[in-house]
């Protein structure tokens, strides 16, 4: 990535290219178009630390500007998503800091979020094993996610003494299954199942341990080889929205269709459909 | 209707009605204070074109001043709901125009859900077999939705190279069956089934294809027959929250309610229950 | 309670406690840092009244600086919930106020749901039998609901000639079970049952009759024994951030945490994780 202080800046024209980052806390693979990020300290089954955290979220504002990745898929090694902050690498240094050094830890974990969601790529989770704390947040924080049935997903930090809102929980986990589903697992902070996860509207899709990462990385594929630029005016909407009334939503969507109508994706697809062929998109 | 340029105004107390209206671009009936609105284009599922959507939008602009009209249901003909803009008739075109022609067929196309969500009758979508892309819209901008198991409902509009925000779909869909579905949905387009759209909160109920119309105009009796100011007020109101903090909701309520209390009809309850009998509701 | 006219008004440092109020239009029970209030007119399925709504309103607007409780239950006598407004007791009066009385009556009941969703203590529902009207507002303004099968759950003000939108209804409904159920519901007035209600989300789970309000208080208990500074918190964030953008979301909680992050709960979860045991929360 170029877009580092030192380095050449992302301008429009001037774009970057995520497949020569080597990213130090976590894998990265990039495959036709798409990045495969995978939490990578399976004995203590992929905790974040601070590290890892602030990585993560440069990454994600450099995935903005990249132009060779279309997609993104986050999973973790070793049958295990994540455990979220560390105990002894997060939660101890933590209770030792004052409140600007607070403020400055939820900060950046929140900028994390803000990051994943700020991206037009799309972001899809592949969910094995423990889904806990920050790591329940990151699927939270993704556009898709896909698990198997023996995960186990936690907003576990009351266990530690916190509160249910953190990273944008009480945002998004009411919008995804429901306020009152949300507050139990919020307040109670107990483990929520695939199953039920696939039955609320948190998981997409359930899938065999051994067929999730791929069935993760197909779903990503499929957007990559679609109208990207579309792709990530539907990401960009589904946020600007969050909030908006529904006339002044409706007036949105208007100018941000109209926009991907100038687009050379939709001729593609319009002279495709006349031709009785498949479109073939570029995502310009 | 006596609302268009030229013709008589609608104004408070000079009202209009809609059963002398004849629709060109699709079957409009009105009885019992039903209005039954059917696209009427079977041989090619009932796709939308551009007249045909400023008709409808016209229509239900006209609809909040009608006076013979207490619900609505829309369906179509021939065992498929809407197949969307028509490529020929639309999407060809729209490749040719520039973008304030562009903005203006995405404006007219809000402008259609935007009326729909303002006239104060609740509507009722019967959707069998084929729902895509404008199709999918209109029953997403119904108050209500009864559906076939069979019937296919798609936001394919990816499909086309365009983005999944189109005539609000970013704004509706998600609070109806949840975000994570509904960017699946949206960035996928791929089809929701019958079930799954009953399942995830989309459809109402299912219904056997021969009973579907019969469903879905029985509830609108139902609500025609009811206090139909107040179900005027709860529509305005489930709109007019939708951005609302808790508290603000509250008082708007406190109120809408108040207003409605000051009604016949929640007279007429009243002393229906006291005498044991079953109210008349005459929508004063 | 000593928070009322011509008492001492609680201050910060100078709290007040429940354990001593006696309540007069229903029952109040506290133990153990969990109140339990039971509509307690069986015979009439525990209707409320004038009388009864504004004491609730007074109490849980007192529930806010009360010391010695740290969840509240609510749930009625005798194998039902609550039907709402009393005909005789209510309806019949309202018919003949003008519209201050009126607007002075609905804001008083919406003042009851503010009070509900502005103290800092999760608040349960156990449903059984009826819940209709402002009983069913109850349910649904409360952090949690649990039920039984047999339970029926109707807003059925469009029965008594009035609007959904009674008390934040329209708000507050679609956000837990979707806006095309809580339309239907509202619309029509008709029951939802048990099985509905936790297949919809409304409920959190469903019980035996005899075994409901156990495991209620159970799940109060649990929340009165955790970080209930912390819990407080994550109540004020999921009202605070119902009409937030995301970011702002985010940034909201950053503050939030940061804040439970500099309480004493936090560091005891800390040193017991440490110390291998379970922590002891004190709530501060």
């Amino acid at each position: 990535m170029r877009y580092l202080p030192g380095e050449q800046h992302a301008l429009p024209g001037n774009r970057v290219t995520l497949a020569d980052y080597a990213a130090k806390h976590f894998r990265l693979e990039v495959a036709n178009k798409v990045a495969t990020i995978t939490l990578n300290r399976p004995e203590r089954k992929n905790p974040l630390t601070f590290e890892s955290y602030a990585e993560l979220r440069d990454l994600f504002r450099g995935v903005a500007y990249a132009d060779d990745v279309k997609a993104v898929v986050i999973t973790g090694a070793g049958e295990n998503f994540c455990s979220g902050g560390d105990v002894h690498d997060i939660i101890g240094p933590l209770t030792k800091l004052d409140m600007p050094g607070l403020l400055a830890f939820t900060r950046m974990t929140g900028d994390l979020v803000k990051a994943i969601r700020a991206c037009p790529q799309p972001v899809i989770s592949a969910v094995d094993g423990i889904c806990a704390g920050a790591g329940a947040i990151l699927a939270l924080s993704s556009d898709m996610r896909y698990a198997t049935e023996r995960s186990k997903t936690a907003f576990l930090f009351t266990r530690v003494g916190l509160a249910g809102c953190d990273m944008g929980a009480c945002a998004l986990l009411p919008r995804l299954i429901g306020q009152g589903r949300a507050s139990e697992l919020l307040y109670s902070g107990r483990a929520m199942t695939g199953v039920e996860g696939e039955r609320w509207g948190f998981f997409n899709s359930l899938h065999a341990p051994e067929e999730l990462l791929a069935a993760a990385q197909a779903m990503a594929q499929s957007l990559a080889d679609g109208p990207t630029f579309a792709h990530g005016m539907t990401k960009k909407m589904l946020q600007q929205e969050w909030n908006m009334g529904v006339d002044e939503a409706i007036e949105a969507e208007a100018q941000a269709q109209a926009i991907c109508m100038a687009t050379n994706d939709f001729h593609r697809a319009y002279h495709a459909f006349v031709a009785k062929q498949r479109p073939a998109f570029e995502g310009d």
